[in-house]
Parts: C-alpha cells; structure tokens; sequence
C-alpha cells in the first residue's frame, strides 16, 4: 500500500495554517474551555476506559482537519494489516505481531509458514502448566525446597515492561512469588539483588532473544558461579526465555524450562509475550496474566476498529503529531497520579522514544520534519513538588495525567480537611491539568503570572485490576504505533543502538587484553578512552 | 551589585555569531576530537573528581568568551555573597544559605541577627545525639523494642534528595536502619510502605517546614490512626523536622524529638541539613552523614574559589547556557553508569528545574532568553536499551555522563569477554560519549547513518564513599545556582506551584462538602471537574 506523506496532504496544509493561529489570545485554551460542550466533545468513553483531550490546544475545526487526515493516512487499515502479519517493519523485512500475542479473536495469522496463535498458544499453554507447578511446589530448586522469588535477568525490553507490570498489579492482586529485577551490567546492580534474595528458593528467568546480550549473559555468569558457590545446582533455579535454537535454547545447555520469543514481536512490545508471561504468571498467577492480556486485547479491538473519532489510540497519536509539528512542542510527561502506575514513565519512554526517536521513513528516506519527541515523567503529586514549576512558569510541554477511579488500598481511608487520601490525591491531578490550561493573570506581579495555554490530556482508568492494566499497556503501544504511520517512520526497528555497541566492543577487547596481559598498551586509543581506561584499572582517579 | 544581563556582554555577542558556525561541518564534534590536546584542555581534575567537557560543542574561542563572560558577570564573587548571607533570594527577600549546613571553615554568616553556623552546629549536635540513643536502644518505640525502620513522611524537597543519597550511600557504607519513604498523598503509597515494616520497631520522620504540606499532613493523619490501631503510642514514634514555631514544633503535641529547619535553605537545596541528617544518620550514623557534609563542604570551596577555567559548576553551568541559549537545545539528559545513583536523576530533574523553570528575572521582569530546559534520566546501560535510539539518531540533546571509578561492591567478578562486569559498564559509557560525538556516516543505508555531533560531558568521582556523594551534590547545587546568576534569574524561588494548589483546595472544599452532605451539588465546577468528581464519588468510570 502507498499512503501520501501527512505534510502532503490537503489536512495538514490546513493545519499548517491554523497552527498559526493558534499562538493568538484567541485561541487560547481559557478561551476554547468556555465552550461547555467542549468537554463532552472532546472525550472518549469506552466501557472501561476514559480519554479526555478537551484540554489540548485544538479546536473543532483542527479537529476535524486530523481527522480527516488519519483517515487520508488509512490509518486503522495499516493498523489491520500490522495485526494481520504484515511485513510493517520494513526495515526488518518483518511482521510486528505483538498484537497476536493476546488475540483472543478468531482471526487466523500467519507469518512465513507459521501459525502464529497456535505457536503462541503453545507457548502459553506451556508457561500455565510450568508456573503452576512452580506454585504447587512440583518443581523445586536443587535442595528441595520451593520457590519463593523470581529473579529476570534481562534488560531494555526484557525488563522494563515486566517490571511496570509487576509493580502496578502488586496494588490490585495477591503476589504469589517475589518478582525481582536484574538489569543493569554493573555489579552493584548484581550484589543488591543478590543481596534481597535466599537463591536456595530463587528462580532465575534470563531473558534475551538473542540469548547474546552483553549485560545479560555477563550477570547470568555471575549468577552460576554465586550458585556453585553456594552448592547450588544451576541447572534446576534457571528457565531461559529465548529465541528458537539461541545457545538459551540448546538442550546440551540444560535449565528447568525454556520458554520461546519470535521475531515478530520487539523486546518494547513484548510483555504480553513469554518475555512478561513467564515472570508475571510466575508472581500472580497465569489466570491474572491471562486477564492482563484480556484487557490488552480488548484495547487492541477498539484500536484497530473505533471511528477515528471514538478512537483514544489513533486520537492520541493525532494530538501528538499536531503538539510536535503543528504547535512546536519537544516534549512530552506522563503524570501518573497513581503509585502503583510509577514505572508507567520508564516503559513508555523506552516504548515511544526507541519507536519514534528515528531519522529516516519507513523507506530509509531522511525525514524534514519532527519526529518522536523527549517523554519523561513522574508520579503526582509527587511531580507537583518536583518540576511543575517550569512546567507551569517555564518552557511548555503537553503533559498526560492518568489516573485510576479506585485505588488498590481497599480498607478505610481517614479524612484529612474533609477528603479521603483517594479524593485529595484526584483533586491534585484535575486541578493540576485545568491551571496549566487556564494559567491565571497577575500583571501587577510578574512572577506569579501564570500564562496558562499548556496542553494536556487525561487517561482514566476504573481501577488497578490486570485487565485495566492490560488496557492502558495497549494504549500505549498503539497510540505509538499510530504515529509511527502517521509520521512515516519505522517503530519497529532500532538501528540506532548499533554503533555505541560496536564502539564498546571495541574498548572491551582493549580491556580483556590488559587483563591479560599487563603490558599490553593502549596507544590505538583516543586521549579520552585511555585515560578512562587507566584509571579504572589503576582504581584511582 | 549590579550585572549586567548575560546577553548584553560583549561576550555573549561574540558567542552568539559563534553559534551559528556551529552548524557547519567544520566544528563537527569529529573534527574538534582530532585535536589531541582538547581532552587534556577541556577537562577538570580536581584531586576527588574529574569533570570532561571536551565533547562539548565548542573550541578555545568559545570557551574563551564563555569564561570571559563569567567574569563579567562576576560570578564566583555573588556565589561568595550567597554564601555569607547576602539575600540573593530577592523575590522572597531571604539568603539561601545551604552551603552554611556545611560549613566547616571559619567563616561568620549572619542574617538577621542569626549566628547561622551557631545554630546549625546545634541542629546537628542534636542529630547526633538523638539517633546515637536511637542505635544504642537508649531511645525505643512505645512497647520497649529497639528501633530497626525509619520513615519520613515528607515530599518534594523534603524526599528526592535524601531518597538519593539513602540510596547511593547504601553502596559503599553499612546500613544501621532501613529507611523508607513515604512522599505522595496516594493511599496506595501509604498502604506499600507500611506493609513493609513493622510499625513497632519503626520511628517515623515528619518533614514539613511549615508543617501544614497538604500531602505529609494527610499520611500523618493515616499513621497516627494506624499506630493507635496498633495499641502503638504515636508520641512514642514520631519526631519531627521543621520550622521553630511551626505546628509541628508545638510542645502541646508532643513527639520524641524536633529537629529545626530554617527559611534560609529551599526544599531542595535541603539535604545537607536536618532534613537529610535526621534520616541519613539514622540510618547509616552521624560520622557517615558529616563525611557527606565534608564532602560538600569541599566542592562548595572549589565552586566558590576556584579560577574560572579550573571550576567545575561555573564551567558546567556556561555548558549549559551555551546549550540553551546559543546552541539551541531544549533538554539534559543525565545518565548516571552507576547503580548506586539510580536515584540521581529525579533528584537533579527537581534541583533544576524548580530552580531555573522560570519566566522572570530576580527583579521580576519578564526574561527574553530561554531560562531552564528539561531534565530527564535514566542509569546507563539501562538507558542504552531504553530511550538512546533517540539519543543516536532522533532529536539531539546535550547528556552528562557520571561513573564511579570504583563500585560498592568488592568480592570477585568474573570475567565475561575477558573482563569484569564493572570494566563493562565502564566501557559503555566512554562508547556512548564517543559514539554520540563523532557518529558514523553511512550514506548507503540511511537507517545505519549516525549524524554524530551530539555534545555530552562526563564526571567521574573516586567511588561511593559519602565524602564522593557529597562532591557530587555539591557540584550540582553549585552549578544550579550558578546558572541562575547567568539567566539572571531567582533559583530559590517557586512561585509556579501556587496555582494548582490553590485551585485544589477549591476542589478539596467542594468533595469535602459532598462528603459531609451528599445532597451538595458540584454546579459551581466547570463539566470536566464535576465529571471526574462524580466518577470518583460513585467509584465507577
């Protein structure tokens, strides 16, 4: 399929010309919020899920241009063809079927010659009976005794989306196990882990497609000798979650299970794969793992089949294109006014900033216009006392508040100055997003003026539940799909991370040699890596 | 004094036409890294911590002129003025005194008629004393077992940075206690912290200058609760840190201890006074805290004496300016390779950005200039995996590097590609500097193509002894403040909160009113407000 660039299209050419306007008095958002049917217009509500964008700096008539633009774009079509097997990651030559992953539907996909549900099912039917038997105590470590605590050992997309996953349904679900997280090369991150955890009841999940990941293969290395070390048996505290016939998939290589991970699904997209099935089943249970994917799906429906303008994926993707190259914003904060939600902020700026942080179209052709932007955040209130000064009195950026009606704390609240903690907390987050729409006059006193005019949505969600979840991880991921379309891009691959690897590579065997090697001399190195290298060996700055 | 405005100096004229050479190829990054005297040039080597600016955007010339205009705007003699009191906080008429929380030379700071080092000194002496009863069970909960968890209920200023300096002191010092926090009005924060202790054997930390923080106020009101549901006396297990004569100073509401805060330190320059003392040498002891304040007191000399060119915060903060103002970014990323300063990030994100996240000068005239940027990070190699794909080919922006030369961690590693983990992480970061500085061309496969001459600086500290964390939230302070004398701009005021306080306690009064009367109606409120309280209040999206 050719679809026109969207800076070619009629749409956009309006738009162009309206976000010019938009820097006037008139357009500003204390004026476009007297509007009483803004609200009601310019929100959706789906069963279980609220989108409201009545505070973004548009009118109906922008509106109406994206709009028509998406539909231009052919948007919920390629949206189709991604969930249908497409090769969309062009760059790859590959399929992006994350979506597959928690289809619940009747529709068949293959990719190649396979039959990805019933590969995929496979391998959840295979995560069901392992993690069961983990919990029933029919699998045990090497001394007997059963598993409390579940360690991954993975990093970027073997980490982050888990991670936020199993921090947030802590809040509304019982924890079958300890879900811990090793990540990070540096030994500081090993010993702290290691540190939380009786590895005589410890489960080790080591997750890498390639099963070649620096990071990940030096820790696992760590982590065998600690166990010899401690007569643990490796073989029977690790599981690998790997590609088909990766060295983690080698049974010469033996471990209690191995789960597998296609290439169809990218490490950012992956936690409703085995990459989040088997560390999330392993801590709540398959049943809420299979909910969580319920939910996933259900957004997933609503994403590829809602009227653009019922559509919070596609609609949120719109309103990014026009904050970011209509209005001029270089950002973007994700405010969780939920700690169960704190990690939501890592794992969409991996999500979207790998996804969109791109120089060259699908068709590695250069882009002249914007595309992915900074997206960085923290939770409210918390944020509130941290950087909303310069968000409400410096540079602007469009900020995302999302919040759960229910929280996951289910026993009474006392009152303090009439509200519960639940209400006060919600009271922060509509009045945060309404003054830095409104602002507040004071020219008698300049620094406490408030412009106002600061953009931002707001994502509800009932409650703290997996299927919630599910549905707000989904969102993410489509709305970020979205305006890869939209902005002609590629949000599947990620070609950039090559060279710094290559380049560590580099420095790494330099380093093995002196290691080796006491007189080997690091004269083919620039000024700077030397003197790094010599004083980390030397230990003294 | 008078200054003239940064952009007024002839300096800033020259730079400016500099700036615009920028773009040409000829000051690529990978044409200045040829120099072989740049990194020797263009690095600082203090005898506890190295600051490397040489993949900065710059040559000798500019360099020059940025130094040349720190001496016209008289820098390190207003830092001098800060220090000794002067009241460089205009807008609030006050000194900013946080240096003075670590001032172990002989130099008398008065204002008003405060002996200030005085009372400081006394403020510590009883520090050390209360949390040596602590540790010695001289001082114990109500039903006479030993104190083991301490949790500050506090937020913002009162929270980040102690959160990180618990953390990255956890590292390289042993721990007495377990220190928790308790920041944000959200139940579900309080209902994760307190199951995670053991509230007889857990004293709690109230920190609130004013002693009326909506948040703090509301987690106090549910612990006090909680304790008495406990058959626990909370007098027994509070202390407090505040203003003198703040309600929470007040002898009619008795606790174990006060500990005094004064209007002379902000928030968030707060950490090196009671607000991080009470909890930091709870729980790792006095002499751990007082090597950090030693440490601070160091850099504090440096960033006040120092030559220009030899200064690492004046330098560091010219980078900056350079940055925003001339070279155009938007944004800082601060990626520290070092588990231990996970918590560095958030901590710098609020430091920066309350402070320079403003839009008028410290007379109060509105600025012409571009005052802070966005602050976001993440520890490397996390980040690599992460958002760096944007890093290497999307929107560019300027990033410091931190590492310690040695880890916490002092058993053996064993080697993966013949070399430890901790050389690893280290070879990333020196690849990831050069990699976003000098790029690879690759006009075959544009995909492939890194534009290179993305700036970045790295700072090294000897490891992670408290004296090391203390240089480095020193230099960041100092560089903060620093920077806001070159925008000319207050970095101790945050006026900017106000608003959405404000209209909260709007909200507050309404949902309070609702709850005491549920026949009250919302009709004041705009559709979006009364929409989100109603769902709230009913519980169901």
């Amino acid at each position: 399929m050719n679809h026109p660039a969207f800076y070619t299209t009629e749409s956009w050419q309006s738009l162009k010309n309206q976000a010019a306007c938009f820097d006037t008095g008139e357009y500003h958002l204390r004026v476009l919020l007297n509007d009483h049917n803004r609200f009601d217009r310019f929100s959706i509500k789906l069963e279980d899920f609220f989108f409201d964008f009545s505070k973004q700096r548009m009118d109906e008539s922008v509106f109406q241009n994206l709009c028509r633009m998406a539909r231009e774009l052919d948007l919920p079509a390629r949206f189709t063809s991604m969930a249908s097997g497409g090769s969309v990651n062009r760059t790859e030559k590959r399929a992006a079927l994350h979506t597959a992953a928690r289809d619940f539907s009747d529709r068949y996909i293959t990719t190649g010659s396979m039959d990805v549900k019933k590969e995929v099912q496979k391998v959840n039917r295979k995560i069901r009976a392992f993690t069961e038997d983990v919990h029933n105590g029919r699998i045990t470590g090497s001394t007997g005794k059963r598993f409390t605590d579940v360690v991954v050992v993975g990093i970027g997309g073997s980490y982050l989306g888990a991670s936020f996953v199993n921090t947030a349904l802590g809040y509304g679900h019982k924890r079958k196990m300890g879900l811990h997280f090793l990540s990070n090369v540096d030994i500081d991150n090993f010993a702290a882990v290691i540190k939380n955890v009786d590895v005589e009841t410890t489960l080790f999940v080591v997750i890498s497609k390639s099963y070649t990941t620096v990071e990940t293969m030096a820790n696992l290395n760590q982590i065998i000798e600690h166990l010899q070390a401690c007569s643990i048996d490796p073989e029977h505290h690790l599981v690998t979650v790997t590609s088909r016939e990766s060295p983690g998939d080698d049974p010469s290589n033996p471990v209690l299970g191995t789960f597998h991970m296609f290439d169809f699904i990218g490490g950012r997209y992956s936690v409703t794969s085995a990459v989040g099935g088997v560390p999330l089943s392993l801590a709540f249970g398959f049943d809420v793992f299979e909910e969580f994917l319920r939910g996933a799906h259900q957004m997933d429906l609503t994403a590829e089949t809602a009227e653009i303008e019922e559509n919070p994926a596609v609609v949120a993707a719109l309103v990014n294109v026009w904050n970011s190259n209509g209005l001029g914003y270089n950002a973007l904060g994700i405010i969780p006014y939920s700690t169960a939600l704190s990690e939501l902020p890592a794992h969409i700026q991996q999500l979207y900033m790998e996804s969109l942080g791109k120089a060259v179209t699908a068709e590695k052709n250069p882009v002249s216009y914007k595309t992915g932007v900074l997206l960085f955040g923290e939770p409210g209130t918390n944020a509130q006392h941290s950087f909303f000064q310069l968000a409400h009195q410096g540079m602007a950026f469009p900020i995302e508040f999302i919040g759960a009606v229910k929280p996951g704390f289910t026993g009474e609240q006392e009152l303090s100055g009439g509200v519960t903690n639940h209400q006060e907390l919600w009271a922060n987050m509509v009045s945060q997003a309404r003054a830095l729409a409104v602002g507040r006059e004071n020219p008698e006193d300049l620094s406490r003026h408030f412009t106002g005019n600061r953009p931002s949505s707001t994502i509800v969600i009932p409650d703290l539940q997996a299927f919630h979840i599910g549905m707000l991880l989904s969102f993410y991921e489509a709305r970020t799909v979205y305006e890869g379309f939209i902005l002609d891009i590629n949000p599947f691959d990620q070609f950039g991370v090559e060279l710094g690897k290559k380049l560590a590579g580099t420095i790494r065997k330099e380093m093995a040699q002196k290691n080796a090697n006491p007189a080997h001399s690091f004269h083919n190195l620039d000024e700077a890596t030397r003197f790094y290298l010599e004083i980390l060996l030397t230990g003294e700055l």
